[in-house]
């Protein structure tokens, strides 16, 4: 048996999920690997608030340094979020030579080559799965499970938020502010959502998955990010009619060595397995050249969730310690899987169009044109009964460009006939 | 950048599928891990037929002793399959101090406690992604994602033929019958089908994951097995309407160190997840005291899928090889998850009990007598209308004992106003 000594920086909710869950599994761990995890500090500027968990008798400590310069301390478990002081001691513990443990998803997107470099320096490990997906072992498929693909496509479902949002508005047939003020109420969105309801914290993960996906660290820059608070009940319903359900998500895909990174909402079949993932559920659609279609669900987010990926990243630091095989999975090991980014406006995909028409004869047919003269050809039109002046008209198109099809929607949204700006979102038929 | 020297054994589907998959990848795997994956010898007793491959030129040869004695082969690739000489090549491999991948579920479920004694001597490295589950790396997430877990359930659709001919019956109102000829004529079920459609496939995938998650290598003894051939277009058609679909799974729960062990037909939830995996896809179902509901999906089989898997164990295999870190993840540890296996009579599940009753009065009042005397609790009585002189009847039940069922359906079909032996699949609820 090895005894692995843990310093865990940051006692809020996942460190005290990670305490709870080795002082209940910490033997059934060690007689699965033959490693006995060892709480040995808990660092937190606050050691006297009660999280329900009591970690070991003179484990608590408001001195950093006590885990990051104490030559007993095997790995550094980084739980403080954010990047600046989190930034700091990731690197001190590396320079240290220890071993990191992060669930930091905002500090590798934001800094993830400054601490792959420091690594590279230290040759200790960094982990990270519980950056992305929370308890799902999604990093891990990625880079060691489906290590013989070539990834096509990553269509992920990363903002538990942003999910229970939606399914909320969907179930409840709610407007997006009532939700959202519910789910601020019940503490599944933050006073300010920004973060999570404008993508940002969708595309911090989802350039995680791209850069392990194609092997260059992709940083936040090359993402198109949209959030959801333009969705409207009105949207869901009509995609809900046309076999759709509407989802955040982010979106990798690679054809020849061009990526497109984008996140937005985006409609995906109502019979598709990633649109069964409701309420705060994460998952992880991935096709392979190889595999084929594949996908992982689970919370993407909580106390025990992330506590549950923290401590398996533990293990795997301690089996590496044990078998003397640090570096064994590189933190991160640039490739060739990637030539270029597309610019968002050269993709192409499908669109739901939703615009606020005048009931007047000639209407369709201005719109329609104009779109034919972008060629954007049309799946379906659905003309809305109303005893209102203007009638909402739904169109799905077939595969367009995306710089066509804005310019389609400038110029729709100038027509006299067009009551208010269109609406529009994209379609992934996920096949 | 470190060669590994590949040996392959057995030259059908799955082993063109992984030479295929190294000639296309090799390099981006190199690129990824440092290794370069060499296919070094694929043996076959047939190395002539056309595979659409062609294997690197003087790798072919019909002496299995060129891979198994060569002591260039690093690590030795079993896709030979069954139970007889496959099991001898394992065991020669291990004694020569080589490591072994194989996807041989069958050899496994019934000779791995041998086989893994066998490593435990040689100190050589046992991987086996590919014997569950095809393409998904499951196994992976189940001792190393999820290593922080008491595993409290395994719900799998682990038989890709099964789950074809179920969603084919359902989405074509086919019998049972007209599906598997189909299936056989397609190619998606042997000829002699017994394997696939009597649950034994199943089983056998379904010991691996129980032994993994709890310690013990169970073979196949405690299995309770049925296949699906019970399984008519009828009690589809009434369980959708009562909104469940029936699905061929894999049962694995644990409470206090008893675990349950079983395969058979069920009707799980249409809204839930598994009941989402159509067609030769597979999935496993996963609840963890920390982690929560979590689910890994993809292709159970055909060549490219578990080449995928396979191809992921080489690589993982050549990782401990580069940084000599064997046995970092043990082929399999005991541990104490274990207390004793629940037999089936003592289970307690919902049912769905479907009786063709003749239509007089008193009926129902006697079969729910019965059910009461054996502590049965109805949830629904559907009977249906008919023009026939007997009417189907469908009653499903609260939680109840499986003994009690048992019971209470032999006495059920001794009534004279019972036309033909009851119908009964159990119901898992999946929450």
């Amino acid at each position: 048996m090895r005894n692995v000594n843990i310093g865990i920086i940051g006692f809020g909710t996942v460190g005290a999920g990670v305490v709870e869950c080795l002082l209940r599994n910490g033997a059934l761990i060690a007689e699965r690997t033959g490693i006995l995890p060892v709480i040995a500090r808990v660092a937190d500027l606050d050691i006297t608030s009660d999280r329900g968990v009591v970690p070991p008798a003179g484990s608590l400590t408001t001195d950093v340094s006590e885990v990051l310069d104490n030559p007993e301390i095997d790995v550094v478990v980084e739980l403080v979020g954010g990047t600046g002081v989190a930034k700091q001691f990731v690197l001190r513990a590396l320079a240290n030579g220890k071993p990191v443990v992060t669930a930091n998803k905002a500090l590798l997107a934001g800094h993830g080559a400054e601490i792959f470099a420091a690594a590279d320096k230290s040759t200790a490990d960094v982990y990270y799965e519980a950056s992305v997906g929370g308890g799902i072992p999604c990093i891990k498929a990625l880079r060691e499970g489906l290590v013989a693909n070539q990834l096509q496509e990553i269509v992920g479902i990363l903002n538990g938020t942003c999910n229970y949002i939606l399914t909320r508005m969907e179930e409840e047939l709610a407007d997006f502010g009532q939700v959202l003020a519910e789910a601020q109420a019940a503490g599944y969105a933050e006073a300010d959502p920004s973060f999570d309801v404008d993508g940002i914290d969708t595309a911090h993960k989802a350039t995680i998955l791209a850069s392990l996906a194609y092997g260059k660290w992709f940083g936040m820059d090359p993402f198109h990010v949209e959030g959801i608070r333009a969705v409207t009940l009105q949207d869901i319903e009509y995609a809900a009619e046309l076999g759709y359900r509407i989802k955040l998500l982010a979106i990798v895909k690679e054809t020849g060595g061009a990526v497109q990174m984008r996140v937005h909402p985006a409609l995906i079949p109502v019979r598709s397995l990633l649109g069964h993932v409701a309420g705060v559920f994460n998952a992880v659609w991935v096709r392979g050249d190889t595999v084929g279609q594949t996908m992982y669900y689970g919370r993407g987010a909580g106390r025990e969730a992330t506590a549950s990926a923290v401590v398996a990243d533990i293990v795997d630091v301690a089996r590496n310690l044990k078998s003397d095989s640090h570096w064994r999975v590189p933190a991160f090991r640039p490739h060739n899987g990637f030539r270029r980014v597309v610019p968002m406006g050269e993709i192409t995909t499908r669109y739901y169009v939703r615009l606020q028409a005048l009931d007047r004869p000639g209407v369709l047919a201005l719109v329609t044109g104009i779109l034919g003269e972008h060629r954007i050809s049309i799946a379906s039109v659905t003309q809305k009964e109303t005893n209102q002046p203007s009638v909402p008209m739904v169109i799905l198109t077939h595969q367009a460009a995306e710089h066509e099809m804005q310019a389609a929607l400038r110029r729709i949204g100038e027509l006299a006939e067009i009551g208010a700006p269109p609406v529009c979102f994209r379609i992934e038929d996920l096949d």
